[in-house]
């Protein structure tokens, strides 16, 4: 871990943490390859680019109930009972962002409002492999199950034996998604996007995904919604010399044994405390880590200490970095909650780790990353809902108002306009 | 205006609406060389290329206080009272949608919540020439205003003159906009994007512009958020033959004058009141409409009637076109807000025609086109604030679930996930 104070750091973030990438022009055009394919063969694409990348060939995409419920058998009661118990309380959490219609009238006659109305597809992806994460299908699909989308569509991977991971099914039935596929990658998000004859088209894709999901992503946005595009996550601990080093030392660990390019970052105000973080992080490293190549990986090369003077300087570095999931390890931590900026998650105290938040506590773990909470929030009921604006005049309400409608139409040289609300009253 | 009925329409809609067009790969290397030369020449590049499109070399790029006082006496008294009357419209229902931090309390010694800030820095595109709408400035600027955004930053090109239309300074000084600069295109999105010696860069990108700008935005997406990419727009209007063929062929008329790929669409019961609309258009188009030779060729190539047996089917064309604006020209028009489903915005009865809302009433004219109200919502207070998660658990709420979560953790290959819960509780 490399430590920089504040002045070396404050006005060098980019820099430091190696933000911005560029993009692949050789993958872009993989990708556009692969999305013109499936738009033209359909599910015959989908089959051959599975028997290509996955390696095994399909009969058919979906699964059925019969895989539900062998999977279920492999994850066993105590296991299923777990997922069971944090879906109800992240569909707990998510209850509280559904938003409802409403009207109201600012004089006679007139009435305004916004109608609430959710999604009527969705696709879900979902990667395979070692990311396969059954907590990851919980936080992405109960928003939009919550929302109340007519259609959510899980898409991921199969292994070589044609099969998908068991937790994923069990977690994809607790949730309540409604159809399942067999199938990965851009072919994927190009079947999502624009229908194959078993997959038919929805109106978002969200979910985490490889370098060639992202850009599939990215090329769909337009034709269909996108969540953000995740970039690799980080972690931000914010400190004084109260915090118990051992438990932030393990809180960066957590971030960094997911991805070698992962961020634990430590903020402090307290050179000694970020040393004795430093020396317990590769302590722990090395007494018993089961991940500990990637950890390390991700510790030496992307792992920091910011030295701050105080707290205004711990928060100034903290909102600039906008990390995804940040502590706050100070004493009587909600105090500080108004100086939180930008941040996808805030953990309050020494009892509020993490790993609480990715599985159990119900606010939701797909958050963004690398700095875009900026001007992203965490997935949400919110993504999977939409607004129309209501508007309702009477005649005599349009009447006080249509000579200055029609002044400020022709304003902009919109004549159609402007007669649009003088035709009501020629004849008057 | 082309007539189909139900069945010849309903699965047929993307080809008639010649909707989902590609990218242009030329336009976007162009687009691709001007923001990459933006991101390493700063301010020379926007001047050199704002010589270059707009024809003029400018000394400075900031709008002055001096040059908004020169605009507001162009603009007049009058003008500028009808223009902070719609922005109090604006405002008023704006402030609506503001959204509050909100906790609560789901067990003992467990606080979860949702955090709610502003984006810092947002920039604002505004076409020039023709397309330089007033009206446009105040929605998009005034949601941001209400969201408490610390910096809205205006970028709109110059006219041959160096100059600003004054309507556009104007609008931009009532709605409280912080900071202008001269400069459009392409180039105006990577300084926005990216910065240069004079503008900060920003968080999110709004506004619509050439295809030029869409495609820049579409590139900066990522690095920042934008809105959503405005195609041509559309109205549907909704009818039986109780409505009057004179307003709704005015309505249908005032999209159709905006852009020759404007979509004016009647969806009616009543074959009959179909032909005296398609009539009553030709004939207010030869009478007396100003932008006869636009409004002509956008009804000739895309205007459209849908010919529905029942409102069953009206309801089911309206929602899969899922138009921009939609006026419901029924008895007792607030009775079918339930039956919409995807819609911009919702415009009920015969005295609340189209203009009305894209000038005055307060909801947001930048409304989702080309179908994207399939998942995308007007613009709003929403688009310029940011949620984070608070989370907050005891130590004895974190001990009675931790092993829980770290079963879950393990059952995903994440030990460090399980240490880290499990390190608050090994000396137990």
């Amino acid at each position: 871990m490399k430590t920089y104070t504040y002045n070396e750091s404050i006005n060098n973030l980019d820099t430091l943490l190696k933000r911005d990438e560029g993009e692949n022009q050789e993958i872009r055009s993989r990708v556009l390859e692969i999305i013109d394919t499936v738009k033209s063969q359909g599910d015959a694409a989908l089959i051959d680019y599975t028997e290509k990348f996955d390696g095994c060939r399909l009969e058919a995409l979906r699964v059925t109930d019969t895989e539900i419920q062998e999977a279920f058998e492999l994850v066993g009661p105590e296991m299923a009972a777990i997922i069971e118990e944090a879906a109800g309380n992240i569909r707990a959490f998510h209850e509280k962002q559904k938003e409802e219609t409403w009207m109201y009238n600012p004089s006679p006659g007139i009435t305004l409002g916004q109608h609430i109305t959710p999604l009527e597809r969705v696709g879900l992806y979902v990667p395979g492999g070692k990311a396969a994460y059954p907590s990851t299908v919980l936080m992405d699909s109960i928003p939009a199950i919550v929302a109340g989308v007519d259609s959510l569509v899980m898409v991921t991977p199969p292994g070589k034996d044609g099969k998908i991971n068991p937790n994923i099914l069990a977690a994809a039935r607790i949730a309540g998604v409604h159809e399942i596929y067999k199938v990965g990658g851009a072919q994927a998000i190009a079947a999502l996007a624009y229908g194959t004859e078993s997959i038919l088209p929805v109106n978002k894709i969200v979910g985490p995904g490889n370098i060639y999901v992202a850009t599939a992503k990215k090329e769909v946005f337009g034709k269909v919604a996108i969540d953000m595009i995740a970039g690799p996550s980080e972690v931000l601990i914010l400190a004084d010399e109260t915090a118990n080093p051992v438990y932030a030392a393990a809180d960066l660990l957590s971030q960094a044994e997911h991805d070698e390019m992962a961020m634990p970052i430590l903020v402090t105000t307290d050179a000694d405390f970020g040393e004795r973080v430093i020396a317990e992080v590769y302590r722990q490293i090395e007494a018993d880590l089961g991940r500990k190549e990637i950890a390390r990986k991700s510790v030496d090369n992307y792992g920091f200490v910011f030295l701050a003077e105080n707290l205004d300087q711990a928060f100034e570095l903290s909102n600039a970095i906008a990390p995804e999931h940040m502590e706050i390890l100070l004493p009587e931590p909600m105090q500080y909650l108004e100086r939180v900026r930008n941040a996808g998650a805030i953990f309050l105290g020494s009892y509020t780790p993490e790993p609480l938040g990715d599985y159990f506590a119900g606010p939701n773990h797909t958050l963004p990353t690398s700095g875009t909470a900026k001007f992203s929030s965490p997935l949400g009921v919110y993504d999977f809902m939409k607004k129309s604006s209501i508007l309702s005049y009477s005649e005599n309400a349009l009447e006080k108002v249509y000579k200055k409608i029609a002044a400020f139409a022709r304003s902009e040289g919109l004549d159609a306009h402007a007669k649009s609300v003088e035709r009501r009253y020629e004849d008057k």
